[in-house]
């Protein structure tokens, strides 16, 4: 099979084997996969990585343990968990201290022919959900995990900065569950599509976006910069979500933090389960976040699309 | 009357008229008063302080319209709120827009033989309660806020990192809440000092902590450096309550914030009740923590003790 290679900087597209199937993995056949910004990343040699990155994907199960997953389309979880440490057992495997995760950390990834995950971390694709648009479920399981570390009552004023993909996301996970969300970005082609939910959008510069304004603000701009501009918007006892991961150290100005008594709430990954319902829902909208699609052998021409300023998801096709 | 004066870094001991008080306001002869961490900022000229200082007091009442308090023996609340604005009427006037603050902001302070308080402001020092203990009020009620932001299970593992003034009271209200406190700091004789409360006490080296391993930590080091080695600490899900205001800017890997998914929480000064419930309790070891004490008119001595490494309270006597 091919399969990209990350090393030193370089996107390559290789001759390899076809990864060994371990009891109770399923070999999934990868149709559809996106480049997300932790992948450039990856690229850029953060975290020390080298091997096949991908982590959203959806694909065909063509050979496993349980034949209820045999021909199943599926997309899957991303974080491979012990299952028997203290976090396993509290249903926290995503903070498995003993975990791989999928084309991130020593678990091969999706950007390949075939890739292997635990049956227990295949989800279905519901029926009637188009298997590209379902590439976005891991993104989205992020965007919904802000809803389960934190209460947002409905109508509450929510400030997302960043529209990128995960802002996209967040802004419209945020603005169903009933928060009225404005939208503080640079581009606004990306941030008018949104307009069909009622999210409200603006242009945000270095110097001018309101100031103590807002109970909840997400900050997934993906820039050192954002985090101080998100605890200058966050009203006293507000709560910030931080989603943005930055490789530098970020510097900022700790007193507002401390004056103000904000909450600042670090968000990763979430379960697949809300994302999931909202791709049944189809409300969402998705489709327009979609900016390229190529082969799987045009990997290295995928990411440097993936990498031009203001371009969103860009997706690989097995 | 005599005040103290900071003006670009010196502190000078002037006369000056006694303050007039406004109608509902008392007017209060200082006892006692304590001096701060934040003191020692607004004398190295942060937020352009200038003026007399000074919110850690104790005293008594001389005039003032409600008859009740009248020759009281009182502390008082440092913030002046407006009670008109939203803030006020959630009873969160500690972060109201339009407040002063006793010694800080806009509202002269305690280092003078007379201040003024709106009466609404003034707490009566319980019988039997030390009138130069009593000072710690303020600074334990910022201790008890912890409490008051967040939930601490009863034997949960709490480590306090800082062995200063609020890290040795923020220490002893978490230990007498029921949780099992490890104190981390520079000075064993100091952290010696809370050993009959049975809070255990490790020297923390700049290398040398146990990373990702409590569920709660407290950051009271007063140093820029504190943050990041707090957010190490804190495990996974973990609560990170940030105490030290510095006036540097402060830089952090927000990457095991994000991956871990900390909660950080702000946290300034709080209500006075919790703490004078826990000083009428009298299980707290509050005596040793004075270094010192002197005369009004002493103040620059006093400021310049206050700022040798590793003294802990120096007190002005009225």
């Amino acid at each position: 099979m091919i399969a990209v290679q990350l090393e030193a900087g370089q996107v390559r597209v290789q001759e390899c084997a076809v990864p060994e199937r371990q009891p109770g993995y399923a070999l999934i056949r990868m149709k559809h996969a996106g480049i997300c910004s932790t992948d450039l990343q990856l690229q850029r040699g953060y975290y020390g990585f080298a091997g096949t990155p991908g982590h959203e994907f959806t694909g065909v199960v063509e050979d496993c343990d349980d034949l209820q997953w045999r021909g199943a389309a599926v997309c899957g979880e991303i974080n491979l968990a012990c299952r028997h440490c203290a976090w396993c057992t509290r249903g926290l495997g995503r903070h498995c201290p003993n975990r791989t995760v999928l084309g991130i950390v020593r678990h091969p990834g999706a950007f390949a022919e075939y890739l292997t995950l635990p049956e227990c971390n295949l989800r279905r694709i519901p029926a009637g959900v188009d298997e590209e648009i379902a590439v976005f479920t891991e993104p989205l399981a992020a965007a919904c995990e802000i809803l389960d570390q934190i209460k947002i009552p409905p109508g509450a004023e929510v400030a997302v900065l960043g529209d990128g993909k995960l802002g996209l996301l967040a802004a419209q996970v945020l603005q169903l569950h009933g928060a009225r969300v404005r939208l503080f970005g640079r581009h606004t082609r990306k941030m008018r599509l949104l307009e069909p939910l009622g999210v409200e959008s603006e242009i945000c510069s270095e110097r001018n976006f309101p100031v103590a304004a807002f109970p909840y603000v997400v900050e997934a701009t993906g820039s050192p910069a954002g985090l101080e501009r998100a605890v200058a918007m966050t009203e006293p006892r507000g709560t910030l979500i931080m989603k943005s991961t930055v490789h530098d150290k970020v510097s900022i100005d700790t007193a507002p933090v401390i004056v103000h008594e904000l909450t600042l709430v670090g968000s990763r990954c979430g379960r697949f389960e809300p994302a999931l319902k909202l791709l049944t829902a189809k409300r969402l909208i998705l489709a327009p976040l979609v900016e390229d699609r190529l082969e799987l052998r045009e990997a290295a021409k995928a990411f440097a699309r993936a990498a031009e300023k203001g371009v969103l998801k860009v997706m690989l096709q097995g």
